[in-house]
């Protein structure tokens, strides 16, 4: 069974992970197809080593087959296509305790502070496995993750019909969060700087801005009779995004707190007062996101392929970590990983 | 007629106010008491300069007696008890257009872009006028307007029973929304710095804590089995208060942001992410909050009189801005205006 393993200190190493039998209440999953995500390139660079016992397999975004079941679990059998919800909580917080058990506050998340899917055979907790239609492919079925982080977002931000959203960052969460808003029915600008995303994003028919050149906020009112937008995901993590969200919502409007931010940025709080502006964070995702998610990616109406950059084999994650760093035209990087 | 006069740089000068007869639609009213505002103590120390014509009479929290009324004013008649609600709103602008009128976009607020209440008569609008119980005593109907503002407080901050809120900053309103926090049924605890505000508010039966003095955060989380409290009121425009605001709030928790911020402080968004708060801006008032300030000021169980630290003649407004200068006890200052 083949594995990558982070050592620290940006080093990976490609190895063999031994077989770990399902216990009653696991299921063991022949990784299909496991996504490179932007936290596993943070933990790759040594930012998240407080969380981690080394050497660790990360990865969190995947899809598989069942390999085999534990003797109590009877929900799954092998040859299942299945996804992970990557969450485990502990249940007695008092989050779990007010039934927000994605924000536990002891959380645990399978890829960072437990073994995760950058490996061929994966063992996981049941209550993380969730079922994928037959129809989907496995290669989509690794997005579902990344998707249903967007339809959190889109939950939080109360996204309707007719509504007009402006998401600050055009990367995956952010493309992902504009498809998600479009299919909510809202009309949809994406600001990013980033020449290779701004062409992909038109390429998916949304309107673009680069905040580098326009006024984003003179473009927003500009569209909305000088209203200004209904809500804005903020998902660029930057000074520059903290500024900008305070500028685009009309009066009443909403702001969705995407990005995580590694200080805290200078936030306009006289422009929440002068139009009583609403601001909601949003992190990883509930049960029924993720179940939206597999029915979005199963409808067939959202490009998909157009997200996947490239498909590499697992033993190839560092290459992978590199187009990511590179900052090109890389969207979502995928690993094979059996 | 008597009015005060702000001349620009701290300048104030007692004089005669020319009669205005009201025109059809408008109403004279009989100033009884008018409040001194922080925001009255702001344009005399010169900082809104850019929305005051000079001279300007300021003042916009009052009570009074109708005096004389319009030709199509029907709704009045001289000698009803009244107070007013100092919005002037467009009607066109988007907000307007969402109802939204209190925070149109080209509000113009009585007694800062037009005259206000610091005179012995002042004609306003009949729209502005709102009918004061006989029983309601004038010097507390004065406190009506500010009443008003931690009324649309709560609703923004959506106080219910059980609540624990927590408000940053118990000057005069930050007690008036620690009171009607707790007569919508929360728990409430104030945390001041000033030693005589901290005494009145242990007066009022409020639980206190000086920050400068114990960890907040630790104290709500004892007081909360560690969850957190419900809901924070951030009332004191500072950076310390930015700070502590994010520290406080349970997972899903809520922020009001009632504070006037100059300038943009830092804001820890990794903590909306991290626990999906929630903030909102409260900006003034709309009708149905002045309706039930009335309705709470003339229940009787508001200790209103002990918020007011002094009743002075309206030619000694600069004395009172002097108190309110002084930091020490001063709460609301009342002016006697006729
Ligand atoms: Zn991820
Ligand atoms: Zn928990
Ligand atoms: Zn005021
Ligand atoms: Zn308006």
């Amino acid at each position: 069974m083949k594995a990558v393993y982070y050592e620290g200190d940006r080093v990976l190493r490609a190895g063999q992970s031994p077989a770990q039998a399902p216990r009653y209440d696991e299921v063991q999953i022949k990784v299909s197809h496991a996504g490179i995500c932007g936290t596993d390139l943070h933990i790759y660079h040594g930012h998240m080593d407080s969380r981690i016992s080394f050497p660790q397999i990360m990865g969190h975004e995947m899809s598989g087959t069942v390999h085999a079941v534990g003797d109590q679990v009877t929900e799954f059998a092998a040859g299942d296509p299945v996804t992970v919800m990557p969450l485990n909580s502990c249940g007695n917080c008092p989050a779990c305790q007010a039934g927000y058990g994605h924000i536990c506050h002891n959380l645990k998340f399978l890829g960072i502070e437990t073994p995760g899917a950058f490996q061929s055979y994966w063992t996981v907790p049941v209550h993380t496995v969730l079922p994928l239609p037959k129809e989907l492919p496995l290669v989509h079925g690794a997005l579902i993750e990344p998707l249903a982080v967007a339809c959190h977002d889109i939950r939080r931000g109360k996204v309707g019909r007719e509504d007009y959203a402006v998401v600050l960052g055009g990367g995956p969460i952010g493309a992902l969060i504009a498809l998600v808003a479009r299919e909510a029915g809202a009309k949809v600008l994406v600001s990013e700087i980033n020449p290779h995303r701004l062409q992909l994003l038109e390429q998916l028919g949304f309107d673009t801005i680069n905040p580098k050149e326009r006024d984003v906020a003179g473009y927003v009112n500009s569209q909305t009779g000088g209203a200004g937008c209904d809500v804005v995901f903020e998902v660029t993590s930057s000074q520059a995004g903290a500024e900008l969200m305070t500028k685009l919502p009309r009066t009443r409007g909403r702001i969705v707190v995407v990005g995580i931010f590694s200080r805290p940025p200078q936030v306009d709080l006289h422009r929440f007062f002068w139009r009583e502006l609403s601001m909601s964070g949003a992190r990883v995702y509930e049960r029924e996101d993720f179940i939206k998610a597999i029915e979005l990616a199963s409808s067939g109406r959202l490009p998909l392929d157009a997200l996947i950059t490239d498909v590499l084999p697992l033993e190839q994650l560092e290459q992978g970590f590199k187009q990511m760093e590179g900052g090109g035209s890389a969207m979502k990087i995928m690993l094979r990983c059996s």
